[in-house]
C-alpha cells in the first residue's frame, strides 16, 4: 500500500506525495491486476487520493500508466565512437526499460490504446521516441561513411527490432533471463545469423 | 455489413454463415473501434446473430479476435535446405500475418488480454506457435551443424525479433511499405549491421 494519507499531514510537499502515491498504486496494480484491470477509481482508492487529485494531473488512465512505467528517455549518451557499443546499449537500455514487472505487464494494453487514438500516440509513443530515434539515425550515417556499418541499414526499422523483440520477449513469451535476452539480441543484429 | 440473415434461410448452411458472419463482422469493428471497442454485444448486432450463438462457438471475446485475424499457422513448408530462403520467408510471412488491417488494430489488445490470462495465453499464444517454433529449432541447428549459421544463434530470441518487429513496426510505428520492411528485416537478420 501507498496511501498519500490526511492532505492535512502534506504541507509543502502535497504535489509530489500524490504524484509519487500515484504512480506506485498503479504500478502494484498493473502488476496484480494487468492493464484492463487498472481503473482510475482502482488506482485513486489504492492512493488514498481523490479521483479529482488525479484528473488534475493526468487526463486519462494511459498518461498515468505511461508515467508510471517509462522514465524520461534522453538522447543516448556519448559521442557515438563505437556502433558495437551503440547497439549493445540500445538492447540492454530496451531490455532493461521493458523488463520491469510494471511494464510488461503495461505495454500492450498501452500499445493498444495508444494505436486507436493519434493524439496520444503522438505524445506517448512519437515524441518520447524522436530524440532517440533522431540519435541513432545519425550516428548510423556516420559509421556507414566511415564503413563500419553496411550501406543501406535503415535506423527506423533498427529500433523497430530493438522495441518489437524486447516487448515480445518480455511481454509475450516472458523470457526470464533479460541479461542473456539482451546480449543475444545484440549479436544477432551487430552480426546476423549467417556465418561469413 | 455481414448480416448472416435470418435463420429460416441458412438451412444446411447454417454453423458455416453464422461463423463467416461472426468473424467477417469482428474484422469490420476492429478496423473502425479497435480493440477495446469491440465488443460481443457489437458482434452480435453487425454480424446479425444473437448472442447465445456466438458463445455457442467462442468462450469470449478474445477468442473470436483470435480466429477473426489469424489462419491456422502451419509447419513452414520446405525441407530446410536454404536457410536465407527460410528467413526470408519467415520474415515476408510474419509482416503478412500481423500486416492486415484487422490486425493490426487486434494485435496489442489481444496481447494484453493473454499477458494476464496463463490458459488463454497457452491456447492463443503458444499452442499455435510451438509448430513453427520446434521447425524454426530443427532448421537453425541443422545450419549450424552445416556452418552456413553461426553458432549459438538462438532460435526462440530469432522469432521473437521476426513476430516483435513485425508487430511493432505495423501496430506502433504504422508503416505502409509491408515489402520493404519484411526485406529490410531479413537483410538485417541474415548479415547484421556491421560491414565485414
Amino acid at each position: 500500500m501507498t496511501g498519500a494519507g490526511g492532505q492535512h499531514r502534506l504541507g509543502p510537499q502535497r504535489n509530489a506525495a500524490i504524484d509519487t502515491a500515484v504512480l506506485d498504486a498503479t504500478r502494484e496494480l498493473l502488476i496484480e491486476r494487468g492493464y484492463s484491470g487498472t481503473s482510475i477509481d482502482a488506482i485513486a482508492r489504492r492512493a488514498g487520493v481523490g479521483r479529482p487529485a488525479i484528473y488534475r494531473r493526468w487526463p486519462s488512465k494511459a498518461h498515468i500508466v505511461h508515467d508510471a512505467i517509462y522514465p524520461r528517455l534522453t538522447r543516448p549518451e556519448g559521442s557515438g565512437g563505437d556502433v558495437e557499443e551503440d547497439i549493445a546499449l540500445l538492447a540492454a537500455g530496451a531490455v532493461e526499460l521493458f523488463g520491469s514487472p510494471a511494464t510488461r505487464a503495461a505495454v500492450p494494453g498501452l500499445m493498444s490504446e495508444t494505436r486507436g487514438d493519434p493524439e496520444l500516440h503522438d505524445l506517448l509513443v512519437d515524441q518520447p521516441l524522436a530524440g532517440v530515434r533522431d540519435e541513432l539515425r545519425r550516428r548510423l550515417d556516420e559509421a556507414i561513411a566511415d564503413g563500419r556499418v553496411r550501406s543501406g541499414i535503415d535506423s527506423d526499422t533498427l529500433l523497430d527490432v530493438i522495441a518489437g523483440t524486447a516487448i515480445f520477449a518480455l511481454s509475450v513469451r516472458d523470457v526470464d533471463d533479460q541479461h542473456r535476452l539482451a546480449e543475444s539480441l545484440a549479436d544477432l543484429l551487430l552480426h546476423g545469423v549467417l556465418a561469413d
